[in-house]
């Protein structure tokens, strides 16, 4: 299957197939195999230089594709935009063709504005990865997610999953249902009504305003972060009320399914999304996540690397 | 005696025997010699990731960790805690526990709040070092002090240590006191009574609030850094005052043994700890404890590795 | 030529002779020819280690920088001074030596203070290589512009380059002039005359207050930044009029020679110093002067290092 794979961007789970979203989770658990054998480190991206031209903050996951990059053997450089010539009136296209042009080989793009990594696609050769961009898409948030509930699974056809919190913000939310849905996974969104998109129904997902409806019929619960940072008006009365409807307890564990799996993308609000008793419970997958989310990355570069390669040979 | 050791965390110099201390002062001579030879990089800690997480600022001696951990061959990253995730509500464990999960082998700690480093070593696999806590202990700048001091002198056997300053609020002074005792310095700490906790006798040192007595008779003096930022209350009455009670001078140089050793932990304030004669004069070894540090630094984290690998092993 | 190479520091082209700036310029080409070649990384500088210590912000030459020293091998530190002990109270110096302790083996030095990288020269045994000081000098831009215009017309003799905007505060301007001059370029300084010191004639360069007087005459027009962040006063009565005199055109390109080469150091202002069309138009070599930076860079460094070598032999 890996033969297929010529894409020399990653921007979202919305544009690839089930087939390459299955070949980066094959690669990741190749990475992930590899890595469980002792063989921690690669020279695939020897010479490659991946820069993290990051323009909203982010420790964790620029820390995550910092080291996804070395493990593979390239050279990383960290490009604070905020720190940066930006500052100084330039566009974000030119600095980024600024950087290209010292050698990077690929981008990893964090930027508030949805659209951004694409934008950078157009006028840039290195390949781009999106880390983020508004509430687009996260898609390799999104594929750690997958990777972690198939290792826990078998698959992903035929499970129901559940997206709680924050939907109307949620870039994590978009590429899940994306990649939920090619892999054939039934996606339920919950969430106050406020925080639901009108139309998201028309994604394929069914819609609750109740978790307490959904609990016993769902496989997976991935509880979304509720970002205060990003809500600019009040679209819930208070976190008390918040974590009353939506949040998880060791009460509701004992009403849902026997094998569910809790899932969360961090970093978490202990009390308000879930509870420390859930947290650190044994339904709980959120530290696995995180490291699957380094191999995921070391996939995802790996597969663009090669479409790269293959590109400059082709010209 | 290297074969003694068995720690996977260093966390201050009270936890440590004699012996202990020693073998990392040894180790670190060992390193130095290698250097002086040309041998300055090693690849013992090859593959190993080791992560500074500093939730205070510090450049001085995350660079120092962050050069040692990368002459053993590690892999380096730096987490800078202030302006990730803990600002979005995350707790400090949840915090270490991700970057954990992300394939971090050593965590280098540093933290306002004492006892940090130790809390996070009851929630951790990771071997971790404090690099300054709260103001409890600060053992690698311990070590490289009494590195420096038995570099010059042999021993640390029956030599009369003056710490100065503020004793209230260093950690300098505490992981100091632990390691000149242990290794059979006598200590006296000496500085305004407001800055001197007034237990600090049970400690086993001598206590004097005058430099002038006890000039004559110290081999070392280690002028402990007036840290203002840490100070809330006025502990002093001018700095003009204290640099005439406490400040080094060729005038107290002339009167002190003939031999005497002048350290400072540093970032000095010129004028005030030390005048800038005394800084730069024959008897300050100020720099050469810059450099035993980042060698103190590459013992510390070889013998813990040797112990995480050890224990990794037994399991 | 490069037998002859003999300087640990550089720290402007006012100090070097045609011939060192010859030796840089060939050795860059050389790094360049190789890099096209697919030998882009090298081992040169292997053990070494290279701090970038900036005093002012800069993230674009800092990863130049960072990225060259890598390329040749060299591990990498960066030491932000702001966030350093400098806001401590310790002098400039001290931290310097410092950095130096830990076992650093060439500076790069950004500081607003003019002279800044002579005066630790005077104190430190490592190499020192000015990335910016006040207004004094910005060598490595200045060697980057003469090497691409080397690059498209196979010499500086005898061309006639015009450096355009503000020559008052520039120090890419000065580094300019002095490596133009050397090679044998005439040198027009053009703009409003608030941003033209009032003796630069006296460094053999022609004035002029007009662009349009000189377009016609011009091989290769410098588009100085207008750095909004380093004026004080108003030294013009607005951007857009700034724009009517300065500002490069299709119109004007249209009026100057058929072949001009139009440079700029970045970040550019697009509308003020050129527009779009120019800027992504087919006489700029802007990007290729940032891809040429690395490789300058890397001579730099290369050159500096062999001569701290044989400084080292020879003690």
């Amino acid at each position: 299957m890996k033969a297929e794979w010529s894409r020399r961007h990653v921007l979202g789970l919305e544009d690839l197939s089930a087939d390459e979203i299955t070949t980066i989770l094959d690669e990741a658990a190749r990475f992930k195999d590899l890595a469980d054998r002792g063989e921690a480190r690669h020279t695939l991206l020897k010479g490659v230089t991946v820069c993290n031209l990051f323009f909203e903050p982010s420790t964790r996951t620029k820390t995550s594709f910092n080291l996804a990059a070395r493990r593979l053997g390239a050279d990383t450089v960290d490009f604070a935009a905020a720190a940066s010539s930006l500052s100084k009136g330039e566009t974000f296209i030119d600095t980024a063709r600024n950087i290209e042009a010292m050698g990077v080989d690929h981008m990893v793009v964090r930027h508030s504005t949805s659209g951004t990594p694409y934008i950078l696609t157009q006028h840039l050769q290195t390949g781009v990865v999106n880390a983020g961009d508004g509430t687009h898409e996260h898609p390799t948030q999104g594929l750690l997610d997958l990777f972690t509930i198939r290792e826990h699974r078998g698959t992903l056809e035929g499970l129901t999953v559940a997206l709680v919190g924050d939907i109307l913000h949620s870039r994590v939310a978009r590429s899940n249902i994306w990649g939920l849905k090619k892999l054939g996974a039934k996606v339920i969104v919950c969430g106050p009504a406020t925080l639901i998109p009108a139309e998201i129904h028309r994604l394929g997902v069914e819609v609750s305003y109740q978790l307490d409806d959904i609990l016993e019929r769902t496989d997976v619960i991935n509880l979304l972060r509720i970002q205060f940072e990003r809500q600019r008006g009040a679209f819930f009365p208070s976190i008390y009320e918040y974590a009353q409807f939506y949040g998880m307890t060791a009460d509701r564990i004992r009403r849902a399914k026997k094998d569910v799996l809790i899932l969360a993308p961090g970093p978490i609000n202990r009390g308000v999304e879930l509870t420390p008793e859930v947290a650190d419970g044994p339904h709980s997958v959120i530290l696995g996540q995180v490291t699957n989310g380094l191999f995921v990355r070391m996939a995802t570069l790996h597969l663009m690397h090669q479409a790269r390669e293959k590109h400059l040979a082709s010209k």
